[in-house]
């Protein structure tokens, strides 16, 4: 069997463990194929070494890695270089970058410098993690350099743009954001593996990411939508707001942005036209009326990895339910 | 009064350490400019990360951040960066690189990545040292970007080129070089600066560093040897050989590839063409016979700031003994 997972950073990476727990821990499996495609939206180029902050979160969270409190950045980590390079008058110093983070970056930009793609470079940093004898591949929505830019108004009138990773980190996402625009989108090209996956995997997946700045970015990538809606699989999804807040992150901000209600509902609308199963919070149980979609309130708070586990395994639930009533 | 100093690494930048003691703190001069022109030969691009280990040293050595014990290197070094690196398979492991060190190359690479010439980079470096404010410039031997390759014996019969940072690290120059080449120094242009502070310098020093791979290579750049040789100023040197053998490093194995004898006197011979004073270790009185080259011998062992200040200031004496000699 083969599931694939859509995945921003934190929320989608906390998931995709929690479906891996599931998967082999619970039920006993060690053989499901689990792919999880990456957004790329939020890629950074500082200090002249290329950032991958949502595939980097994914890698590091999946191979036990990562800064557990902050859900970013590695485990036990250091800033020394960061420190260095503020005495250096080196810019920015807003992005926080710790000295191990630091080597995933010089080795993917010399990689990358070599000529190597994206994809290439991504399965050889998740090497490093034992991914591939977990039976996980993570893998670029996009070979594609693509970067999100956030449309602010400007204190002059008219707007300007800034990086994503500017509004979002350095602006804590408190600039209203008139729109997103993502360079690069329009000419974009699924990465080696990614349509494929799509076509043939059994389950597909969206995780409590944020709709419009990582799995909006996954979907606009040319062919990645359409893959979606012709996919012979079950599209279940976990909604990442609760009760009419963002589980994590900013998603309230960004929904706003594109004048889409922040709630359960008004994520699923954002699907509408391949999602087949929804997992909503308890607290949003009845606030979902969309006939042909199949909604299963649960407690959605993801508090550790096993609770990410049973969240997953609902999911993994639902979308058996789903396929059972198609072939009847 | 403008003093300039060609240099090498360790010996090179504890000389002009040296030097700046003995004339800011010994003599009370705080006007005279400094002017010290780095070896690139030995620069090497690791991890995708432009390094210049000679000029790093001379810079954290006059900036009080070297690792005094090792000679090169940041003080209170930890290796967080590299050791992630092997982790991530990523190569060569041999160059050893501190986190602090990094944040050097790392600027330097996104600064040089910008389209800022090496000299540009290197004057932003030397500020964080505070080396303007103290009268010191640092400039590259050239910004042209040039290596120096060691030519081996190949264990199939002829002949294999490595870079010299491999044979001098890797293989701790223990294998016998046949020659060295460096690739691009006969299209070299010196960098801004070089040559007029050499036109116009009063002093122009050569301290013990490695006459071929470090002093050799300056000189090779075209139009530096041309600009000592036509110096108003007195050219007096320091010895790195103290009877038959290298204060430091492995310059023996670098005379013995181009078949000059390892002593005080086989290095003032490279140097015959403009070379006025020659200091040489007691050790090695009376063993330099060139009638037109004014030797002293004096203790050249340099054990510490005060010691190299002692040494710089025999120099400096003995460019002034040249310099009446010439007015009389």
């Amino acid at each position: 069997m083969r599931i694939t997972a859509l995945a921003g950073g934190v929320g989608g990476a906390r998931f995709v463990r929690g479906l891996l727990h599931e998967l082999r821990e619970v039920r006993g499996d060690r053989d499901t194929e689990v792919v999880v495609v990456g957004n790329t939206g939020d890629d950074i180029t500082l200090f002249g070494l290329r950032i991958c902050p949502d595939l980097d979160t994914i890698l590091y969270t999946l191979g036990g890695g990562i800064n557990e409190g902050q859900g970013w950045g590695r485990d036990s980590e250091t800033h020394t270089v960061q420190a260095e390079l503020a005495e250096l008058g080196a810019q920015p110093q807003w992005f926080g970058l710790g000295d191990k983070d630091f080597a995933t970056h010089i080795a993917r930009s010399q990689w990358l410098g070599q000529g190597h793609t994206l994809s290439e470079v991504t399965e050889r940093l998740a090497q490093r993690w034992g991914l591939p004898e977990r039976g996980v591949r993570v893998l670029p929505a996009t070979d594609t350099p693509i970067e999100t830019h956030v449309v602010l108004d400007d204190p002059d009138g008219g707007e300007r743009a800034v990086h994503f990773q500017q509004w979002w980190v350095q602006l804590q996402a408190a600039v209203p954001a008139r729109r997103f625009t993502v360079a690069g989108l329009g000419q974009a090209v699924p990465a080696p593996g990614v349509l494929d996956a799509l076509r043939t995997s059994d389950v597909i997946l969206l995780p409590p990411s944020n709709p419009v700045v990582s799995i909006g970015i996954i979907l606009g990538v040319p062919g990645v939508r359409d893959a979606l809606r012709g996919s012979r699989a079950p599209v279940v999804g976990v909604s990442p707001i609760i009760g009419g807040a963002p589980v994590r992150g900013h998603a309230d901000a960004c929904l706003s942005a594109m004048d889409v209600e922040v709630s359960a509902n008004g994520v699923a609308g954002l699907y509408a036209d391949f999602l087949n199963g929804w997992l909503i919070d308890e607290a949003d149980a009845g606030s979902v009326n969309r006939p042909r979609l199949q909604v299963r309130p649960l407690d959605l708070r993801m508090r550790d990895e096993v609770g990410a586990a049973r969240i997953a395994g609902a999911a993994l639930d639902l979308a058996a339910d789903l396929a059972t009533q198609r072939s009847a």
